[in-house]
């Protein structure tokens, strides 16, 4: 086989994209990681919601994980992919370096970059108060003050979780845009709801102290969580055609983690919630062994 | 809300479960987790392929996962259930002990307990060299002299994978049941293929040494893998009523692990293949997140 054709390549060296590489490398297909690293959600991160790991830190789990993979085989290069195409049975694929390369298969597990608020000191501050998700880091905040941006189920859904756990939410949003009945939650729970306020800047040094809001006004917070929704890197899907989920946010995989193009699979945050570690690394598993298996059969069709 | 009364219940303590009960604990749902540990899977194993700790042992993953998710809240009882039944809105739970619980939700991570072959050494060097899981375990024996069990195309398959890391292998079964195409492979990989031959015996101290066969003779060999397909833990999902696969043998769960009876989720080995703790664990955060929402709306109701 040509040194640049793959049995399996996979866009994304996130906890998917390595779970996929270990299994379609152990299954003896010839494998290639892609995308840089530190673009995985989980660089910043601190997880601890992971089985069975108590507490890792998500750099931490990267590089072990690329380690992991490489040891089976595995191969790695720190760049993204510029453009996919079919290419008769298989795919021919652009790097960022200018190189080329082909694939028998293709497994997408490119993430999901969430909203921005787009405000000074939220890059700063990532992991260090500021969180874009309830469900992964609530729990960090037992009998703090915290603030949540965003109008929408997703915020207003998250204030009232974090009430279980923080000692008072404020809740910053130019208009709440949600069912009365979650209206109704936010008032029993306690939220503080700031319509018509939004935050200007996420101000700490080493950790979130505060945020400043467009009244001028300043308060004191130790955590800031900004669900706004998430935006999905789908571009390269759409010149594959691959199909996306209702709201065309999401890919439409199925059990087996095979997209409507034979030969291409995804994996992780790219097939839709829950955006978790956990689920990334499962979805990983099967596609790399079902990518595996295809190639293999490719071969010997 | 009566102490007897659980918002998710899950049978289970393997990775699939362990999981399960961190997310749904993270939810503040009230969360038990039943079984025994050392009847899952994982406990005699050792782990190299999951994501993204390089070497670790089933008994420690198992211990960790377990105090991880009753740092949460959930809760442990050592023992397994006999008999489960709706009971209006809820399930009613009989427990070894007599003792009888209640939930608004089941998660069904029971795994899944592969056919053995019954003969003196295998359970005693079992993770010693006596291994059910090619996929996993293959690894382990490049160069080395290996014995498959079985007479399918699980067998045979695993037989032609293990070629990719074994110097020799061999294959015992009664009548070689396959088709075509994979009978070829084991000739064209040089299986060495011993039809009509059974093992009587799996021999050793502490480690695998050789096995007996019922023709008297004795072949050394460092592992044996017993590929004769796996049986399912069902007869508890009957009593809900709930919905196997075509083949009777695995339960039919959708993305979000719910099966046909609202309110019962699976996760794990019983949900199919394939078998690793990798998706055990990402079934069972999407079941625990689940049930714990249901659970949720149980209440507001
Ligand atoms: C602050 C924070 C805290 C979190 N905490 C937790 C937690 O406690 N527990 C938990 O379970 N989850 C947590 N998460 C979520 C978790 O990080 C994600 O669920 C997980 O990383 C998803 O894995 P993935 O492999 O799908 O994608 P990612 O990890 O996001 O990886 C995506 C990969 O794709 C690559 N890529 C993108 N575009 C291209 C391209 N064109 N070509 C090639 N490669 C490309 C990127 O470089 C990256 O390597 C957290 C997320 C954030 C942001
Ligand atoms: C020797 C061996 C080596 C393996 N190596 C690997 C490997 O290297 N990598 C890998 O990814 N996978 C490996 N596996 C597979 C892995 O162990 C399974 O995929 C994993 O354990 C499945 O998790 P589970 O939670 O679905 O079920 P299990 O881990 O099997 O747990 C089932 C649980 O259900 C409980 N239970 C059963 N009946 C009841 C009841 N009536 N009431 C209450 N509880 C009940 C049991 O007590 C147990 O706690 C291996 C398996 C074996 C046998």
């Amino acid at each position: 086989m040509p040194d640049t054709l793959y049995d399996v390549v996979i866009l994304g060296s996130g906890p998917g994209g390595l779970q996929a590489a270990i299994h379609a490398s152990r299954k003896k297909a010839r494998t290639l990681m892609l995308g840089r690293m530190d673009n995985s959600s989980l660089y910043w991160a601190h997880v601890e919601n992971y089985c069975c790991q108590i507490k890792i830190s998500g750099e931490e789990v990267l590089k072990t994980g690329r380690k992991q993979a490489e040891s089976f085989g595995a191969e790695f290069r720190d760049e993204d992919v510029l453009a996919i195409e079919p290419d008769g049975p298989l795919f021919s694929l652009k790097l960022e370096s200018g190189d080329e390369i082909k694939s028998k298969t293709i497994i997408l597990a490119t993430g999901s970059s969430r909203n921005k608020l787009n405000v000074p000191g939220e890059k700063e501050l990532l992991g260090k108060g500021v969180s874009y998700c309830v469900d992964c880091d609530a729990g960090f905040y037992k009998g703090e003050v915290v603030a949540v941006a965003g109008c929408r189920s997703a915020a207003a859904g998250g204030a009232v979780a974090l009430t279980n756990f923080a000692s008072q939410v404020h809740l910053y949003c130019g208009e709440l845009d949600v069912n009365e009945k979650l209206r109704q939650q936010l008032v029993e729970t306690g939220v503080v709801l700031h319509e018509g306020v939004t935050i200007k800047e996420i101000q700490g040094e080493n950790a979130v102290q505060s945020v400043l809001l467009d009244d001028g006004s300043t308060q004191a917070v130790s955590g800031v969580f900004i669900e706004l929704g998430a935006k999905g890197v789908l571009e390269l899907t759409a010149m594959l055609g691959v199909r996306l989920d209702e709201n065309m946010k999401y890919i439409d995989a199925d059990k087996k983690q095979r997209t409507n193009v034979p030969g291409v699979y995804a994996a992780g945050d790219i097939c839709g919630p829950p955006l978790q570690m956990a689920k990334a690394v499962g979805e990983g598993c099967v596609a790399g062994i079902e990518a595996a298996g295809y190639a293999k059969k490719l071969e010997t069709a």
